[in-house]
């Protein structure tokens, strides 16, 4: 008699034959004796295909009516949920995010949530209902719709299962969980049993895209353990909780390659204070996430910095620091779009010495040229050449004897 | 200055010029001075779309989660026009049939429009922006969105034109007007400037697909007029509205032909009390729609009872007819699924004689044989063969010289 929250994306629901799937096993476990709440995506494709035709009449669409538009995709995939679930004779309810009271700020396109009352879920569940929740949507406190960007399903799954006290919350995608590395790359990478927070978060901005790093804060901030799995096969997924004591046994935990990387190098720039200071806000003014930074001051009390930005940001990120370099009385500016970043991912690291050392000894082993070196308390990470990454991330992998159990 | 209610339907918000072409026209208005709110249809073509989607899942989809399903069509079309008004430098918001308050019972997929409170839409127009409303849609008092059956969107602009004491009602729609007759049949067919809102429901129901009964007993009920013109050019449609005085000048209106009608012929039933009334409450309990009734007694005391339904209904009809024979002790049964209406409209026809007698003396000189004949106060029907009815329909034209302004 579980209350168990099931959040299924947009693959998961791309056709008749896939929601059907769905809705059989959403039955499972109302047979079991189980309650259960699912939250879809839109189809896969559908929110392309409405922002397209919005583009087609204005290259800027609003976000109010943009918010609006998109959210009509999970609006079909609820009902259409509910009515197959119908056809299975279970009972079911359909409800918007709005309906559902996901409350978010009214920052339309990406909407943060501010509170989720749950609406009549309780009630619904109560009466023995299912109830199917339109992720990725919510409603402002002035009563308009809102969407909440990437990712967004994930965090309505993850918050109405803090709010309704669910006593399992699963993530169902197109992987079976969460992997040691990218199999593609990695042969013997292994599906993890279990992973804290923040090895997630660290895995998530490393260019391990099985959920947005904000989905993932939100479990961790509220204390929600969920499950990655698979909506194709019934094999047990990646528990992700927050740190359990016996994690920091396991030193390493995953390798993860981001190879959509460009790095920026400033050179000669007069060096006085601030000048970081100024060159990373006005890049964050833009909206520029700035992933791994080095200072050094270089000869002749020139500072020299580089740093790194996703490739789609690259051309924006040069001409902000053209400019900054400008104002700030010279320098000189050098570019490269062609930057992976390898890391190494651990709660295990902050207890243990060593991790570093034996992680750079497995990239020399394997001839790989560093570019720059960041760590953070479970994280270590390197720039290198893209030709490079999969070797550096088979060699840290065997390095850490991740392959096995 | 005046504050107009336009509302275009499927057809002209099919693609993204068509609604770049309603935006534009709206514009002009906004030019002018004038407040506007217009209300839009899905795309044609959406709701069958959605309807066989849920239709694979499930063949009786719930009607509560159908209203859910389909009201993203016109969700659809309201973010587009409002993102297509803002291409134009026009300040736009859309408004959902939830949003714009109106209330209707809980009979989902044909909801009764019970209030329209506006929503918000006044201080919207008063802060200078153009709404856009989604038609066909609303919310029941339990806050669950409905949808208003065939015809809804017309229904919407109707209601919301009363509600906001509109100066101005128009209903876009492909067609230039209404005509005297259908101009595909009646080459000398013209295009009415004016007609009662009787005569725009006589007509309705006699097979001129312009608008929907109810809408028109709408804008009777609470005195809108409205206008009925194309939303393919700047001509201008066909003004209904309540009765004016000088209307009864023109004894015919118009000539509707209905090719889609059905005959079912009742004889030989014991005659008693109440036949009729068995007969027709049975049909009525399903639904079924009884267009023209004749009963005449025949000999020995028998019963004998022709009427028409739309051909939709035949078979349900018969089923029904046989049961209720079997129940009244006995008859026979005829059903000829190829009968056509032709029919006569005109407010005139109150106050003047001699109008029976001129349709009558067209078809006869026509060699139009007579099935049926029903009259009604500004109406006279006749059922015939639908071979016929093209040629009838000329004749009647002629004999009340309606090609003439």
């Amino acid at each position: 008699m579980a209350l168990i929250v099931q959040k299924y994306g947009g693959t998961s629901v791309g056709n008749a034959d896939r929601i059907r799937n769905v809705a059989k096993r959403v039955k499972a476990h109302c047979d079991r004796g189980d309650r259960v709440v699912v939250v879809v995506s839109a189809r896969s494709g559908v929110t392309n295909e409405l922002i397209e035709r919005a583009k087609a009449l204005n290259p800027f669409p609003d976000d109010r009516e943009m918010d609006a538009l998109l959210a009509i995709g999970e609006q079909e995939t609820i009902a259409l949920t509910a009515i197959a679930m119908h056809a299975l004779g279970v009972p079911a309810v359909s409800r918007t995010g709005p309906q559902a009271g996901i409350i978010t700020d009214a920052a339309h396109t990406r909407a943060r949530i501010l509170d989720v009352t749950g609406g009549d879920l309780k009630a619904q569940l109560d009466a023995g209902k299912v109830v199917i929740v339109a992720g990725f949507q919510g409603i402002s406190q002035g009563g308009q719709v809102t969407t909440l960007g990437r990712g967004g399903s994930d965090l309505s799954a993850i918050a109405l299962a803090w709010a309704l006290k669910a006593d399992v919350c699963q993530i169902y995608t197109d992987v079976d969980g969460v992997y040691t590395a990218d199999p593609r790359v990695v042969p013997d990478a292994r599906k993890l049993d279990i992973l804290s927070c923040d090895e997630m978060l660290e895995l998530a901005s490393s260019g391990s895209k099985v959920m947005q790093a904000r989905s993932v804060e939100f479990a961790q901030k509220y204390k929600v353990t969920f499950e990655v799995r698979s909506s194709f096969n019934d094999e047990p997924g990646t528990i992700v909780k927050d740190e359990a004591p016996n994690m920091e046994q396991i030193l390493i935990r995953g390798v993860a390659v981001d190879k959509n990387q460009a790095k920026i190098t400033v050179t000669d720039v007069p060096d006085r204070p601030g000048v970081a200071a100024t060159l990373f806000s006005a890049l964050g003014e833009e909206g520029i996430v700035v992933d791994m930074i080095i200072q050094n001051i270089g000869r002749g009390g020139f500072a020299n910095m580089s740093f790194t930005v996703g490739k789609e940001d690259m051309h924006r990120a040069e001409k902000i620091s053209q400019k900054v370099i400008k104002q700030l009385g010279g320098g000189k500016l050098e570019v490269s779009g062609d930057i992976a970043k390898v890391s190494a991912v651990g709660v295990g690291m902050r207890t243990h010495a060593g991790v570093a050392a034996k992680f750079f000894g497995a990239l020399a082993k394997a001839n790989v040229n560093i570019l720059m070196i960041t760590t953070s308390e479970i994280k270590i990470s390197v720039a290198i050449d893209p030709a490079q990454a999969d070797a550096a991330a088979r060699a840290v992998h065997a390095a850490f004897d991740l392959g096995k159990a």
